[in-house]
């Protein structure tokens, strides 16, 4: 640690190794409980994740359950030929999961092969814990079901990645062999994931290390590193497999995923751009669309980022933080590693006002990158807009988000919200009143008590919709700072009976079936009805593909 | 990685060493903006840390203004002497932070007298960055403001910790020099902290080796690491510096701290739970404390912890997050490396209901710590727990803790919230009527328009109480699942002019002056409405302690 580590950014080393990014926000990332996201909202991930420069984006798992498959299908339809603003030049991978078999194979290989750079993704667990538990099979079984999975696949396809799934749990020198067979048989990309977050930098660089050296033709296939963050180690982890020559690292946005979660987009990110003779790798993302892309997987997903989060927390850079900024240009070095421009995060956030108009308005979704909205739904978020402007002096670009999210990104409307009234206060009977428009056109009205305002409109919605289910999560935020603000409310709710939603071919077991619903409004009532109708049109719509769907054997 | 390695938890190592753990939540953690606790809310959670079994807490920084002395103080003279439940027989010592002068380090010493084990932590920036732009100093003046500093510190007390600012970025030859003299001058503890997050785990560890190899008398003192999560990297490298010789590690609850926050006392505690063959240390902490120390941290600062933080997220154990006990039940360890039970989170959530009497919620109270409230606290508490279980079938104890924190832990009562009432909706005008009692004892009374419900009741105590501040933050969360949940209420609200509110002596940066309030009830108007007052009283009281400030020169 010499004189010249004292600059903020380490001075970049020329010709280095890329280390290519797969995203799996939308797949291992979707399965955290409630983040479950509709096929437009997964679109318009996609489509960010493509600008953020991602490398390969896992977009789901095919054979899970028809919506899947679908949402899969248009992403690499729609999302697979794009190149506008990547760094490399290319356009992204679409990357489908599925288990070592024919049929899933098959169906991930259906659903990705439209996009232009299309993977099949497949796995099979070789830890003597999950063989013995789960799989029910030996190690040579094992071996024989990998050789005859990827052969497979490879007939359908050239990019084949290959995971031994808690390979941080399983024997080194039978991943050896395991890898070894996999190389042979056609895979292209080896994964190592760390599956339940139970290894440390040093074991996992180890582990990276040992298995390229001794895996018989390493040298013919990527090695990729994938992570969960149950210790807290997950960051450092796919750090040291990078510094052990891996260069794949799979991750998501904020970090989320099941339990802890997976590696986090960002952390990777930064890491390797703030200290480039560290790591001595670089990567094709374009870091400027790090916050944009952190706050709509949080706004869609519905799952927090903590304001002491690296990177993409609200606190994260101390300047957002209320720090005077005189103090701060004297001397930013002192307290600073990284500007809070290179993540896209900007001081100014003044944008438009009551007299901006619809070219304005326009011009100003385009430069955040709404440039694919249809003319009616440009139409009905300016209308938004322009009553928002006239509620709230000034409209920010977090504003102008949280309409979009509330008016585009919203599920097929079954049940529509036609008007709400509320009377409540701490010595009053909260009572709501409901006007919905139901599936076959007619409107429905009803009354309720509750405890508070909210209970009496979904008691009120309850009566009309009738479908059984259990609030599991309500949270309301502020989207911008003021009296007058935007709030934006993300409900989850459950069916009561979720015998019948299918479940997790990865795990064997049942999936928590959480429909998350958002809405947005300056009167915190009228946007936690929005969210409950939209949860409720999630839920019920969900329940009518589920009728449809494909038959999953393990 | 032998077949060993393959079972949920490694096996215990006999006779290691202790890592101590120095918590400073109620220090660097209280930093985060926002995250301000009044004193009350300091006392429990120091009683809180006592009970997880901390060695040292950092309760504040005594020179920074008249209320942190206050809170160092109490905490020194009642947490101090407790020894109640700790796993280390020995009460906890009372640390206070100074800079490297004798005004900071009388006035830490008298706020930590009173506590039978106590702590002067004194610390200065070593790196060339610091002491060129923020202290103007050359490395010479360096080390003789650190010899003069331990040297009077340690004519009052005999444990005496120093800090080297900014460390990870200091030359670890002038290091070495100055922690020498550190140790002649009579220090104890030497703490390396990466101010600025800047490390990677084998730089980090690199160093802490190299700086115990190399100082002088190194083995008279204890090593200590404090790590900054900029990077995502504070757990890996406190770590690090553990299995390259640190035996103490400077944590706080949920990673909270300025920016990025700190190393999480969790998960660093829990990985050397988990891998007790990797790290051969143990700590005095008693695990089954996390959650509970956690959920606290969390509901008094404001700081939300997201759903996939390691360890206390609420998705953090698979089986919380819906997954059917079934399924894990057959093959636990194939998805699960730590016990739910073994951070003290448990399935069961049942506790009480409206037959509940006045002595079972006493003894529940006990049961879940609170053994320490007077008679009128007790019968307040009771009084709304009554309400509530009239409105809702079953109070959990996450209920329980909401209504202690809403009626005992608030700040003192300025402005008395009497009645309000509301009625609004998305065709109709919020309005709502508000009824406070003023600190001269007079009922006001006012009405008013807003942009939505909280708006409304907003404005109308602000034409009561008319003080000019902003708010920055407003979060909603239900505590409990359920559509007749509490919802708890948090929001921040900032001066206008807060020029006066002081500043940060470490960082020589005006403190960014936020006031925290939180409010709970079924009813979320009534929540924010609650919430607000809070923000308000605690801001009056600030803005009336500021007034009698000891004046702090750098």
């Amino acid at each position: 640690m010499d004189e010249s580590s004292v600059t903020q950014k380490e001075d970049d080393v020329a010709d280095k190794d890329v280390v290519v990014i797969f995203d799996t926000t939308l797949r291992d990332g979707e399965q955290s409980p409630g983040a479950t996201l509709n096929v437009e909202e997964k679109l318009e991930i996609a489509r960010q994740l493509s600008r953020l420069g991602v490398d390969i984006c896992e977009a789901g798992f095919p054979i899970a359950s028809q919506g899947d498959f679908d949402a899969v299908r248009r992403i690499a339809e729609e999302v697979g030929p794009l190149t506008e603003g990547r760094k490399s030049g290319q356009p992204m991978v679409i990357a489908g999961l599925a288990r070592a078999n024919e049929t899933d194979i098959k169906r991930a290989y259906d659903a990705v092969k439209a996009a232009p750079r299309h993977r099949i993704h497949t796995f099979l667990a070789t830890s003597d814990i999950h063989l013995q538990f789960k799989l029910k099979m030996d190690r040579e079984e094992c071996i024989d079901q990998v050789i005859t999975a990827v052969t497979y696949a490879k007939t359908l396809c050239d990019d084949i990645e290959f995971s031994p799934e808690d390979a941080g749990r399983s024997d080194p020198d039978f991943l050896v062999q395991v890898l070894g067979e996999a190389i042979k048989a056609g895979a292209t990309t080896l994964n190592i994931p760390d599956t339940v977050g139970y290894t440390t930098p040093e074991e996992f660089g180890g582990l990276i290390k040992y298995l390229i050296e001794n895996t018989p033709n390493a040298d013919k296939a990527v090695w990729s590193v994938h992570c969960h963050n149950d210790l807290g180690l997950a960051t450092a982890n796919t750090l040291a497999g990078v510094q052990n020559g891996a260069r794949q690292m799979e991750v998501t946005l904020n970090g989320i995923g099941e339990r802890a979660g997976n590696t986090s987009l960002e952390e990777v990110v930064m890491a390797i751009e703030t200290r480039p003779q560290t790591y001595k790798v670089q990567t094709n993302i374009d870091t400027t669309q790090i916050t944009r892309t952190s706050r709509m997987v949080s706004a869609y997903t519905g799952m927090v980022v903590q304001p002491n989060k690296a990177i993409v927390g609200a606190n994260a850079f101390a300047h957002e933080a209320g720090i005077h900024q005189d103090g701060m240009l004297k001397n930013q070095q002192t307290y600073e590693i990284m500007r809070p421009e290179t993540v896209g995060l900007s001081a100014s956030k003044l944008v438009m006002g009551k007299h901006s108009g619809r070219h304005a308005f326009r011009v100003r979704l385009e430069e955040m990158g709404y440039d694919d909205l249809e003319e009616q739904e440009l139409n009905a978020a300016f209308k938004r807009f322009k009553h928002l402007a006239d509620k709230k002096k000034v409209v920010t670009d977090a504003d102008i988000e949280a309409i979009i999210a509330d008016e585009i990104y919203q599920p097929q409307e079954i049940w529509k919200l036609n008007h709400i009234q509320v009377s409540c206060g701490d010595h009053s009977m909260p009572t709501a009143s409901v006007s919905l428009t139901g599936p076959d056109g007619k409107v429905y009205q009803d009354a309720a008590l509750g405890t508070g305002p909210v209970d009496a409109v979904y008691e009120a919605v309850n009566r009309i919709v009738g479908v059984n289910n259990r609030l599991t999560e309500f949270m309301i935020n502020a989207v911008t700072e003021g009296l007058d603000a935007i709030a934006e409310t993300t409900i989850r709710i459950q069916p009561i009976n979720d015998e019948a939603y299918g479940f997790n071919p990865q795990t064997n077991m049942p999936f928590s079936r959480t429909y998350s619903g958002h809405g947005a409004s300056t009167d915190i009532v009228v946007a936690s009805a929005r969210a409950y109708i939209s949860a409720l049109n999630k839920m019920l719509a969900a329940q009518d593909e589920q009728s449809s769907e494909v038959s999953v054997t393990a």
